[in-house]
Formats: structure tokens, sequence, C-alpha cells
């Protein structure tokens, strides 16, 4: 069940759509001018929803003047170029149609009504199996291709800034003896908790899927334990065809975690009112909501819309554009649910439009989601439960009900569930009754609403806002070339050493020693006093 | 010897005197403008040094619109009124004397040459009890003082900002139900890292007063990891006679673990400039150099000095306040030394001034330290190497020659001589040539200077200056009545929980059950067949 969630999780990390992106018009609104010192920054971004922040910061750090090369593939879903940065693209051996037909595929296996855990899992890990070799195909593609790599190396980056969850951008830098910039929600099975050095006691910081809360029962633990025992064993397995290309490509023998260890800041997208208190290094910065930062004025016609909803306010509702071709069954449900209740509804759908769409439902191809759960007529969010939309509930103070699909959704709902600001429906078996109740539930049980109301104002309430702050930490890695300062020293100690198990048996060993001498001392010396004692009997 | 250093920390911890204050006016100086929301704020702040980045927060608060109360004892150091605060002072038992003369006889202990470690243990212990005896009769005259606690107690503080090292404001704030935040450089034998439940493996974080670095050897990790088990019975020894006064104060049984646990935010005076690199958890927030970040200008008198001194510039020498009565033969030996130099020198000396003080040499019983050091003429800064006084040689760039003499000085300045920006030499066998090689070395030797440039640069280089980042920080908690968010689920368990020892044991004993279930099986089936065997060939 585990492998099989780590699966899901990696689709959900290459799948995983649009939700909103901070376009380069909004860009241009912000305050801040240039940077009064300039350098070079190499970014090489991860496709679908990875893109978002990254785009942000590129564009952002164009603006203040730096020169901003994105390296991406020539076909990707997302990845494309912007307004501030320079776009290289370099040829992959696949074609835009083995990613429609990945996504298709994907799309079935998700929205299909209850199949058999054995069948749900071999077509889950068909896909995957795609998926990553596209990646690492990408990835050699690139490594291949050494009129690129020689232009990238003739740039002298000050540093590259890159999603790891996708490695390439990180082996890219360390080849290029860069300093690195991360930016990621996470990786699989905890490789990224290695690479920084970072505690991650499994006593109370859960482990992805295991659907844990940091407050565990016994046997919650003694899963939680198994799975993070588990971990380098799946981490092995997901990362070893990277093994070759990495061995290809450096002429030498690095494993990923040493190479993810030259990293010199991780900017991490989540902060503590999604994830759990845990703890940090110091060359970690959370950045969660960076893509809820900025709004936009909504157009005329849809103002109007969420305008007429009156008293009763707008319901959100977009599961990606994964599910723009939702079986009509599965899409009947949702009509049904929204014709029952008094609220508007904007959907993102794009899929077939049936004959009888109830007149409060407006369907729209793209949806300004951010824009539309900043207005004040937002009611509730129906969301599939990704990062970024999740954040965007939490930025604008809008409880949610959420149906996770795949990869970190089921985290992140159970998360905004035990905050009490949210409700968890199964896409598989919803009923329009279980929809209507739940959105009744957190539209009219105030308590929802109070909570994130609560959870808005301390996200919202921060010195740095997560834009700034990532582009900040990009900054000084250019300028000071890396963050050496930041680097713990237990990076030059082993497993054995960092958990001081050399000195323990050492000390253990000394305990043994001494207790033995000791024993054996007072042995001789009673058998001598025996003898002694003896002797003089006889004598 | 371990005792022995803690007790000296203690020492420190109380005694460590003046070495630069940001006063009422640099604040009035500060752009930022009034708070859009003022609350109410209480500061129980601790005497000696630890009052600089406490005061200069209660200053910043009170500015910004926030009723600020400061209590403090009628007999103190430093403790004192401030223009942007109130201040509600209580009696104690003790005079003014007995701080004279535990002062006195603590300079005595220190500067004095080459005592036995017996004797030199005997004077520290006894001071130390004298020292921790006046701090609980401290939190028992407040705790006593039922009108003073009955005002705290109407006042409906939305803070407490406190000292921890000094627990009376942590105790106050649990008894008081307020929301506390602490400001402190660090807490003997580790009691911070448990009440934070911060992870703090002994493998790579050196332990106070061990003199190690991160990269140890396994001898000195050896000595690190002992020390790191012995530090809860230190806590227990240092901190058993609060148990008594915290018993009578809050009429139940709550450990001083169990009181600081509740702090909220933990503002901790360094950041890894000063400290090697270790975890943290979400709710400490780095505020080192908190005193160092704004200038004044210097006296017309003073300015001049410094300007005369040409190309060769200026060494700045201050041990605190606490040598001012240096011993004569103990102060011929820099008088020697400085008149060696072609730099001028500004002592902080207060004591007999010798009739021939070298012409280069101008003695000022209170020195612009920071103001000194921001001077471009800065050439060398003798220290004690106090928190402050490290961190205002680290703003402004300037190498270091570094006498410490208790407390965490030892362990400051070995940092600082790790990272090749500063020579330490011992203030009881220092002579004239010790000394001029050591300021010659750090003057003449570029490359000290070099890596105090780049080490300034990286600590100056932050998204959010430190004094800021406290008031901000400070106001958070009052804004949203703590920061629960940031409260890590490591304190509902127990130490075996924590680090899943009772999970290993059950998953042990399953394999034990296992192996020994299969064993058995084996046997009886080997025993079967043997049986059958034999009854064959009986047959």
């Amino acid at each position: 069940l585990t492998i099989n969630r780590y699966k899901k999780m990696h689709l959900g990390i290459i799948l995983c759509l649009v939700i909103s992106e901070v376009s380069s018009a909004v860009l241009d609104q912000r305050p801040s001018g240039k940077s009064s010192w300039t350098g070079k920054l190499l970014v090489v971004p991860m496709d679908g929803s990875h893109w978002t922040g990254v785009k942000a910061v590129a564009e952002e750090m164009g603006r203040r003047g730096h020169t901003v090369i994105v390296v991406i593939p020539e076909i990707s879903m997302r990845l494309g170029p912007g307004k501030h940065y320079i776009t290289k693209t370099f040829p992959v051996n696949y074609e835009l149609d083995l990613l429609n037909e990945i996504l298709t595929e994907h799309v079935r296996v998700v929205t299909s009504p209850g199949q058999s855990l054995l069948k749900s899992m071999t077509s889950t890990a068909a896909i995957f199996i795609k998926i990553f070799n596209m990646m690492v195909s990408t990835s050699e593609s690139l490594f291949k291709n050494q009129e690129l790599i020689g232009f990238l190396r003739e740039q002298n980056f000050d540093a590259v800034l890159t999603d790891p969850a996708l490695p390439m951008g990180a082996i890219l830098a360390y080849n290029l003896s860069v300093p690195a910039v991360y930016m990621l929600r996470g990786m699989p099975c905890g490789i990224d908790a290695a690479a920084t050095a970072c505690p991650d006691p499994p006593s109370y910081i859960p482990r992805f899927h295991t659907q844990n809360s940091d407050r565990m029962t016994f046997s919650q633990r003694v899963l939680n334990f198994f799975v993070s025992i588990l971990e380098p064993l799946i981490c092995k397995f997901v990362y070893w065809p990277y093994e070759e290309v990495t061995f290809n490509f450096l002429q030498r023998d690095v494993s990923l975690t040493e190479i993810l260890k030259t990293g010199a800041i991780w900017l991490m997208r989540y902060d503590f009112n999604l994830e759990f208190p845990k703890p940090l290094m110091p060359n970690m910065q959370l950045i969660g909501g960076i893509n809820c930062e900025i709004g936009n004025p909504l157009t005329k016609e849809v103002e109007e819309f969420v305008k007429g909803s009156g008293e009763h306010g707008i319901v959100v509702f977009s599961l990606g554009s994964l599910v723009s071709s939702m079986p009509k069954e599965k899409a009947a449900i949702f009509f049904k649910a929204f014709s029952m209740i008094p609220q508007r509804v904007l959907w993102r759908y794009t899929g077939e439009i049936p004959d009888n769409v109830p007149e409060n439902v407006k369907l729209m191809k793209w949806l300004p989601q951010n824009d539309l759960l900043g207005h004040s007529k937002a009611k509730a969010f129906i969301t599939h439960g990704g990062t970024h939309g999740i954040y965007e509930g939490i930025c604008h103070g809008v409880p949610m009900v959420m149906l996770p699909l795949f990869g970190d959704q089921g985290d992140n709902v159970h998360r905004m569930a035990t905050r009490g600001v949210g409700v968890v429906l199964s896409i598989h078996d919803i009923t329009a009754e279980t929809l209507v109740d739940a959105l009744n539930t957190v539209i009219n049980d105030g308590s929802y609403k109070q909570r994130m109301e609560k959870l808005s104002a301390i996200h919202n309430d921060r010195p740095v806002q997560p834009l700034d702050l990532a582009v900040y930490w990009t900054e000084f890695v250019m300028r000071h070339k890396g963050a050496d300062h930041l680097r713990p020293a237990a990076h030059e100690l082993n497993w054995l050493q960092y958990h001081s198990l050399d000195v323990i048996g050492f000390l253990l060993f000394i305990v043994l020693i001494v207790t033995i001498a000791t024993f054996k001392c007072c042995a001789l010396c009673w058998s001598r006093c025996c003898r002694k004692s003896q002797k003089r009997k006889e004598d």
C-alpha cells in the first residue's frame, strides 16, 4: 500500500496542474525596484504546478535586473517563456502525444469508481513508470546536449534555482559547481530530510501518505516508524534510474543524496498553518503561500455573476485541469448537488457541457481562482487539495470541501481537516447528498469560517511575504556564492556517528570491561580469602 | 571541572556588564512608526548585559504605542527607567552593598594569577551560591508582593517579555496565564533545548564549556556525549532552589522545564555567524546582533583622537566594567604593550590612572564601543568575548584579540577563533609581548580582516533586522494571544516515546516472538521427522 502511495505521489509531482499563476503583469505592480547588485541566475524548473512558484521567482529576479535563463524541454505541459527571463529550450526524444496519453490514462485511473486494489496499483505503477522514464529521458537529453551545457558553463552563473523533485537541475548545478537554491513542497521517501540533515523523529512527524497527524496513537506510531525505516529502501528504488544518468554525466559515482546535500538554500513551499510544527535547519526558509500574494480584478462578466449571488455568496470549484474530462455520470452528481444549494457556483470545467446545467452554475475553462477566493462573496471552496489551492483557501480564509485525488493531496486535506477548516469527501463514492451536506456544513456552521479566518490571519501575519523571502535568499546565495555558514557539520558524519552509536558502544564497552574487571578482582579476592581460611583450618 | 564551568557561567549570566546599549534617543531615529494595533506588554528583565536587548525591545514597543510595564527590583546594577515604558519597582531584602561585594570578590577571583584548581573552584562556588541565592530571593520578593502581583493581574497583559535565564518572568507569565516571549543567549545545561523540544545531537552540537567545535574527534565526541547525559542532572542541581519558590507561588508542583515549555516565542541572541549551524524549532527566531544595529556620532573630542591616529588607526579595548579594578601589575602589561604599537588605543578603564600612560592611549570611563568599532579607523578590538561585544565586532568587521573571563565567553571566543577572525589570549598569563604579537597578527595579517569582513557581510545581509524581528514576534504573540500553531506535538511525548524506544521495543519483541515460534516449529518438525525415521528404522 505504501509503495502504491509513493507511486501516486510521483504522479502528483509531475501531473498536478495549474491552479493559478503569478503573472508578469501582476509582478510589475510590485513596489520593490531593481537590485543594487545584479548577477546571473540559471533556472531549471519542473513541469506542472511545480512551475508556479519557480516562475514567480524567475520573473521577479528578472524584473530586479538579474540575467535569468530558464532551461526547459521543447515538449512540456506548462513551461514556457516569460516577460523578464530568457528561455533556452532543448529537444527531447518524446512527443506531446505521450504527455496527453499519460494525462488521459491518469484521469481514467483516478476518477474511475471502485477498482480492485491490485488493478489500481498495477495501472498506477504503469503510469508512474512512464512518467519517471520521461523525467529520466528529459534529464538525459539535457545532459547529452553538449552545446547547451557548454553555453551554460560559459555563463558563469551565480546560482541555480530548481525544484529537486526533478533532480536534473540539482545534478546540473553540481556539475557546473554553481550553488543551488531548491524550491519544493517535499520529496518522496524523506530524501529531503536526509539531504538537509534535518531531524525528523517519526514519533511526532507523520510520514507522507500514512494519514497520521502529529498526535498519534501507539499503533499509528508503529506504522509511522515502520514507514520511516522503509524510506531509504523506497528512495533507492525510486531514484535508481537516475544513478546511471548521473554517472554518465558527472563521470563519477555520486549518490543523489550527496548531490542534494550541496544545496545552499531550501525554499520549502509550506508553513505551519499547513504542516505540523517540526524542526527546521538553518538553510530552510518557509515560503508556503507564495502563489496567493497578489490579486487581480475580476472581469466584468465574472464580477457581475459573483455580485448577483446576493447574501448567499459563491462556491468556487476546481479539481485542477486534470479532471476537465470528468465522466458524465460523475459530473451529473455535482450538477445535481449544485441545483440544491442557494449559492452560485463557479466551476473550472472543460468537459462536455450537458443540457441541464443549473442556472446558479457558471462553467469556465479557466478560473481566476485566487481572485474569486479573495472576493468577499466567497463562501466555500471545493478543491482537490493541491498545495497551491489549499494556500489560496488559507490566504483568503475560505472554508473548504476537499476531494483529494492523488499525490500529497491526501495529506494536505487531512491536515486541513485536523484543523477543522474543511470537510473531506471521497471522489469515488461522492453523492449529491453528501456534497450538499458538506457544503452546508462548511458554509452554515460558523465554526469552520471562524477557524479558517484565524488560520488565515496567522498565515498572513509574517515579517516578510513568501515571494520576497524566496527572492531575498536567492539573491543572498548569488551575492555570497552559497550559504556555507548555514551548512551543518552533520553532513560529515555517518549514520552511526550522527546518532552517537559509536560513542554509546564505546562507553558500554568501558562499563563492561570495568564490570568484568571488578567482578574478576572480587572473585580473586574471595578465592584467596577462602584458600587462606581453608589453609588455616587445615593447619 | 564541568560543574565549575557551569557555575562560572552562572556568574557570567548575572555579572557580565554593560558593553553598549541602544538608547531611547537612538530608537527615536528609527523610521518605523506606530503600530496599527496596540496592546499591553509586561517586561520582566534580568540584570547585567542581559538587559540590553530586552530594553531595546521594551523601548521600541513603547514607542510604537503599546503600554509597556517593566518590573524591576529596587536594587540592581543596570535595570532602570526608560523613555517609552513605565517602571514598577519592588523591594528586595538585600542591599546594594551585597551586589558590590559580589562584584569585587568576583573580579578578584577572575583576574588573580594562577590559583590552585581547588581554591578557584571553592571561591567560584561561594560567589555562585551568593548570586543564585540573590536571584531566588528576588523572585521570592516579587512573588510575595501581593499588591504588585494583583496590580499586574488586573492589567490583562497580552504578552510577557522576559529572559528565562532568570526564571522569575517565565513563572510569573505562567501564573498570570499570559503568553511569554523569551529572549536569551542560551540556558545552562540545555534546559532550553528540552523546553523547546529542539533536537540537539551531541555528535555535532558542542556542549557549552567543552571548547569543542562542530567538527569533533572521537574523544571530543565522547566528552560531548558525556556532558550531554550529565546535563539533566546538572539542571536539577542548578534549579532546585526554584522548586520551592515556584511551588509556594503557584501552589502546585510544576517543573521549570514544564513552565518554560509554555513559551510562545524564543528570541535567540545568536545567529550562525557566531553559533555552529544546528536545528531550530519553528518558534525560535534568531536576533543575534540586536545591540549593534544603530550608530551614534562620536563626541568631538573622541572623533579628533580617532582621526589623529592616521593610517595606523585605532584599537578599541574593553573587558566590560568588571575589570575596571584590574590590578596594577596586570594593567602595567597592557600599558607596556600599547606603548609598543603604532595604533592609538581607546580603553574602557575606571581604575587608578598610573603616571606613565603612553600618549597613544586614551582612558575612558565609558566607551562608545559600537560607534568606535563602526569607525573606518578601527583596526582591532580587544574584548573579553561577551555576546554583545562579539556581535559589535562582527557587525563592523573588526578583527579581535579575545581575553575570555567567564560564562559563555570561552565558547564565544572559541567560535570566533575557529572562524579565523581573532586570536585568543589568556588573561592569567598575558605578557606585553604576546599581546603585541596578537595585535600585530590581527592588524597586519590581512587574512583576519578579510575573513571578518566576509563574516560581517553575511551577518548584516538579512531580510529583517534583529530588533525589528524581535518586535515583530512580540507583537505577533500579542495579536494572536500566543503562537500555538508553532508548538510541536513533541511536548506531549515522554522521553521513551519521543525517541520511539517503546515502538522499537515492541517491534523487537514481535521479532523475538516470531523467531522463537519459528525455531520451536522447526524443532518440533525436526523431532517428529527424526522420530518417524527412527521408527521406520526400528520397523
